[in-house]
């Protein structure tokens, strides 16, 4: 990776860009000694002899000339974040003094930080352990309630705490059976295989249930696909329109809802939602209009929410046919939702049974579909609360362990191929030597998970600090 | 401006976006209560009891919902920006935690603080006078080292001192004017006329002078106008995109160079420049090239330095009458640097003797050009150097006082103007009180400048407080 890890590191650790505060960071063990060449606190205090965790107004000077004024703290080692001397330098958020300070650290003997670096010593000086080294990074990358809420268990160690139960019960199996291998002509067991057999059980289903997770993960992470399905000009772009506006009219900035960079993208009450816009449902003989379709009713297939709106002063049997189309594309899993639009067009006499008709030939009660004016912008919010509603239905519990990160899901995979594996060699009861290898295949890849290296002596160790029999 | 100074407000201080770290800062009398509220230290320790100035590790919850774990340090009124307490909470850089944050404090009793209001409550509660404040805002939005230089020094109330030893010294004079009211009927004269003269005129060229760098305080501010003028196809889109590139190119992020969004403005070597394109320049009848050519000398007129530029391969007489156009549009006090562009196009043994040619006709000298070739990035990081010892000679001195300011610009122009009034009355002979009524019309509006209320009050305290003859 190429980190000097002795190397004094800095970096502007607040978002890009012009605020009131930014903040430059200095992380390694000469952070003071750097500080000094500096730093003038207004208070006549050396700034080798400046307290932890205080704050101290002062000048930042290159040289004579000043570059800011500014508030400094110093965290010394091991109560930091990285683990090193850290100083943290706020100063006014202007990107000229920002770099300014930047440069001048370097000047100074500094060098920028790597990505990530400042969490990397963390991890090397042992404050965290990889899992939690990785939802500091999901935790800022954190959109909307179920990311933010997962990043936190997650950096609290639950999810590596649940892992390092199994392991150790393993660790502790895995000890026995390398004893027998000690005692090899004497043909004993230390290691009951029946134990054995439940503890990876038990393991296999926690980590194929944590390994399941990462398909919700994902969708939380990238947002609840939502397919707008229907008739040509039923009014989706139209309604996609208003959906994202109405999300900007109902919720302000503070109220944690924002419209993504990614076209179609926004939280609404903080869940993310992705909206996958199609092309029209109808009969037709056109070969490029038949691909189209059949596009569509692929997308169908991969959303959570699908829907299905229909123009309500159609002809019924277009309705029904399109319906009908989604239907054979989507699984009982999803939830549909009708939605009636254009019901502002129907003459009064006229809405309830022309509603009545469409619901019965599509088998939704009319009570169930949601009516709406897209271009009215009539019945939005009533839309987007049944949306919400909807997602909560799917959505895995807020407290439930959830993987997120790649890097974990390959590894819980491994684990269970090799668990796989393990269970495999107990049933054809092959000699300890060969089941020792399979369960440590399992230990090392949950080491991998949680950045501990299992190391064939950690083994060892745990056997004669456990099991030492005078021999 | 109805702002409520007793309310708690808040804000995240940090530039909006994604970062490791962002701050929301709590003003008000009410802090340490609203914190009280959300925020649970890890240490054992009442969050009343939190000592000033020193960051506390801790956890930010929602009733038991945690939102994020933070470091929160207590700034004790009077000891704050604002003068007031405050709270600042840095928090992981998520938007989505930053607004839960924020959104927790709203629940709690705080409201949003609005633009600038920090900064307002600290000129309300004396930590600043109003120059000072707006330097605060000039800081933050300061590009490169002039406007940041100048900010700092009327941030730290170079400007404001200035202002006030005229003021004082004007105060004093007009204290014994109005004195002579008192005694009108003795015919006595307390303040003597020719030093009040000789004050005036002084404050007079002061005054002139701030006023003065105003138009240089724009020019630092939004870039010095460089115009790029020539033939039609000598290359100068070519060479604004390459010194565009360049300086992407040779200074990195650290070393303060930037690409604005407003087009064609960069900072190089902590000098901003604005590029202005032109239309070529060539002897026509075509009206409509006539007017662009008079708008592209028109641009000329306006630059601070103009980029000359030729096409080394055409014809001398054009090359000439393009020059003789720029002449004629431009002044003593502007820069123009000659530009020799596709040079790899001349033969090497005709090249010398061409380019004498062209200096003679356009009377520079060849060892005052610059040589480039736009298309072939040569030579660009010499004309960038060339340009900015240019614009160093034209720029004024770093340490001089400038206003950027329109307000105070404006003000300066009222001051001048009261000035001049005052100095009328004074070689009219007219009597003390229209004469001390054009010298508080000077002090009024100093007042105004740096926020202090100068009211006849004050006036009237300063007689009794220096003069007091005992009646």
């Amino acid at each position: 990776m190429n980190f000097d890890i002795d190397d004094l590191i800095c970096s502007i650790s607040t978002p890009p860009g012009v605020g009131a505060i930014a903040i430059v960071r200095i992380s390694g063990n000469d952070s003071l000694m750097l500080l000094e060449k500096v730093f003038k606190p207004f208070k006549a205090i050396l700034v080798s002899e400046l307290q932890p965790k205080k704050a101290y107004y002062g000048q930042i000077l290159d040289n004579d000339t000043l570059i800011d004024e500014v508030l400094v703290t110093y965290f010394k080692a091991p109560h930091s974040y990285t683990g090193d001397d850290i100083i943290e330098i706020a100063c006014h958020g202007s990107q000229f003094i920002q770099r300014q300070i930047l440069q001048l650290l370097i000047d100074k003997g500094c060098r920028t930080a790597k990505p990530g670096e400042f969490t990397m010593r963390a991890f090397i000086n042992g404050k965290m352990d990889l899992t939690q080294a990785e939802a500091v990074g999901d935790l800022i990358h954190s959109r909307n309630s179920w990311s933010h809420k997962a990043a936190l268990t997650q950096m609290k160690g639950s999810f590596s705490k649940r892992l390092m139960v199994l392991s150790d019960k393993l660790l502790h199996l895995i000890s026995l059976v390398e004893l027998e291998l000690d005692f090899s002509e004497e043909d004993v067991e230390f290691a009951d295989r029946g134990m054995l057999k439940t503890l990876l059980t038990e393991t296999q289903t926690e980590v194929q249930q944590l390994y399941n997770s990462y398909s919700a993960g994902q969708v939380i992470k990238s947002g609840i696909p939502v397919a707008i399905v229907g008739q040509p000009n039923a009014g989706k772009s139209t309604l996609l329109n208003k959906i994202l506006q109405e999300e900007r009219a109902i919720v302000s900035e503070i109220a944690g809802t924002t419209r993504d960079t990614i076209e179609d993208t926004i939280v609404l009450d903080s869940i993310e939602f992705r909206f996958i816009d199609t092309a029209g449902l109808r009969k037709t003989g056109d070969t490029i209009e038949k691909m189209g379709i059949e596009r569509s009713l692929d997308k169908v297939n991969r959303a959570w929410i699908v829907l299905f709106l229909f123009d309500s002063t159609s002809n019924i049997a277009d309705v029904k046919h399109a319906f009908e189309l989604v239907l054979t594309s989507s699984d009982t899993n999803q939830h549909i939702v009708a939605v009636a639009n254009k019901v502002d067009l129907l003459k009064t006499d006229q809405r309830d049974s022309k509603i009545q008709e469409i619901a019965d030939s599509i088998g939704i009660a009319p009570s169930d579909m949601v009516y709406i004016s897209a271009k009215h912008e009539k019945n939005i919010p009533e839309l987007v609360t049944k949306l919400v509603e909807h997602a909560k239905e799917m959505l895995p519990d807020e407290d439930s362990l959830i993987v997120y990160n790649t890097r974990q899901y390959e590894l819980l995979m491994k684990i269970l191929v090799a668990l796989g594996d393990t269970l495999t060699a107990l049933e054809n009861q092959l000699t300890g030597d060969l089941l020792a290898f399979e369960l440590r295949k399992v230990l090392t890849f949950m080491g991998e998970l949680t950045g501990t290296v299992i190391s064939p002596d950690m083994v060892l160790a745990n056997i004669f600090k456990n099991f030492c029999v005078g021999k």
